[in-house]
């Protein structure tokens, strides 16, 4: 693994990092926020997933979530959206391929070859993490993202909850199954067999028996992809179905931007810190 | 004038504006954040000056400021750093031209047609605003900025004491007579007459007369460009000699960046606002 940026902000550090992932079998670029901390110090994780199009960067620069990750001391790792480099695969859609990997991992042609996010964020990263990282208190890990990175924190969560003690999410993909965003990307990196894209599903996940106790979702209420794409109604009745605690906050006037990201992230990462004293 | 952008952030509105300017002779771009406020209510509002290469966009994207300014009810504008367009002059240096204007108004060919940062900032723009935006509370101002935006900040203070209650800046070019940025500019844009220089020097303002009561500055330590064109030393001597009350806050480990910027932009938003109640 290779340092390629570092920053004093915030009373801590903001690095950039770059290593060769076995799994995506491309160089990965990921970014890590570790607040000021007494020598020996643990510290929780908080994971955040980024959204179509979007790398490390976006929330890096634009997230705002610095002084509220010093003021509760967790660390904020924000890792790219898909593999990267002139040898993978891409599409000329924004939705698709480069910075679209769904974090799923793909087992169709020609994207199962490097398409490997689920694998890679559940597995291989957090692995290097607590080998790199060793202030990273891994049995206190929370989860969170946007948009596609929402539908990623809501299924790994759903699918690990042994591991993410704190679930959230902003504006996601609740169920890709039923919005075309996820019908086209899940048709293309796991085929036509819709059965196998129900451990992608947020409300799919519920529906057949994951559970988390509590979930915390900002939306914002003029976001233009509400109504075709990213559908939090559905996530309403499927919690609402089985027991599950969810708050979802419909924010008036805000949209699908980081304007609005930025506005609630410190909200979400009060209420992980809670959650992963 | 022509809103470009909109966003709701942080319970206000951020807007991106366009403009014809009659000082500069091109359309011009600026950015405004007016926090969450009650109808008729007068708001104090924050200039924020922006340094080279800069056009609004990176301080409005990476500066941090909305919560603060929301929870303080400052509006906070940043303006563009130059004229922009194919028929403005330019210079292959980042230092200089585009993205360079020094918030001088040039007297020398080929600049002196278009590059009138001073007269832009100091009265086109707050007219335009003080009709544009009926909550903005013209009899208190305060001004900031970042490095180039740090001088301007500060010598248009010094120069506008009835109209700027509180000036403050971060990384600021103190003495443009006494760094290469400085000598390069001045002499291109004013000429070689180094005594018109000092109506743009910080320390030279400040040694011919021109008072404010207090002064706040934030320095990164480990900013690259501390020694040889900074030179905070040169106006703690400044200060010293005439008795203004400058608060020198040299920050550790913190560089150029807006890493440090955001991270200590809220303090002074904070100090401003106490100065602007």
């Amino acid at each position: 693994m290779e340092r390629i940026e570092q920053y004093n902000t915030h009373g801590g550090t903001q690095g950039v990092y770059r290593h060769d992932s076995k799994t995506t079998g491309t160089a990965m670029t990921f970014s890590v926020f570790i607040p000021g901390h007494e020598d020996g110090a643990q510290l929780p994780v908080i994971w955040y997933l980024s959204g179509l199009t979007c790398t490390h960067s976006n929330v890096t620069e634009k997230g705002e979530f610095r002084a509220a990750c010093a003021e509760h001391g967790v660390i904020f790792i924000a890792p790219d959206t898909s593999p990267r480099g002139e040898d993978v695969a891409d599409d000329e859609a924004y939705d698709f391929g480069k910075g679209a990997g769904f974090y799923v991992d793909a087992t169709q042609d020609p994207w199962a070859k490097n398409f490997r996010m689920k694998s890679y964020i559940e597995t291989e990263l957090p692995t290097l993490t607590a080998k790199q990282f060793p202030m990273a208190d891994m049995k206190r890990q929370g989860i969170t993202g946007h948009s596609m990175g929402g539908h990623g924190a809501l299924t790994i969560g759903l699918r690990n909850p042994e591991r993410f003690r704190s679930v959230s999410a902003f504006s996601p993909i609740v169920s890709p199954l039923n919005c075309p965003w996820g019908e086209k990307a899940l048709g293309a990196y796991l085929g036509e067999d819709r059965s196998a894209w129900r451990a992608h599903d947020a409300c799919a996940l519920i529906a057949d028996g994951h559970r988390v106790d509590q979930l915390l979702v900002d939306q914002g209420a003029a976001d233009k992809f509400l109504t075709d794409q990213l559908k939090p109604d559905l996530l309403e009745k499927a919690c609402a179905d089985v027991g599950i605690a969810l708050t979802l906050n419909m924010r008036e006037g805000y949209d699908h931007s980081y304007y609005f990201v930025s506005t609630f992230l410190a909200d979400h990462i009060a209420w992980h810190a809670a959650r992963l004293k």
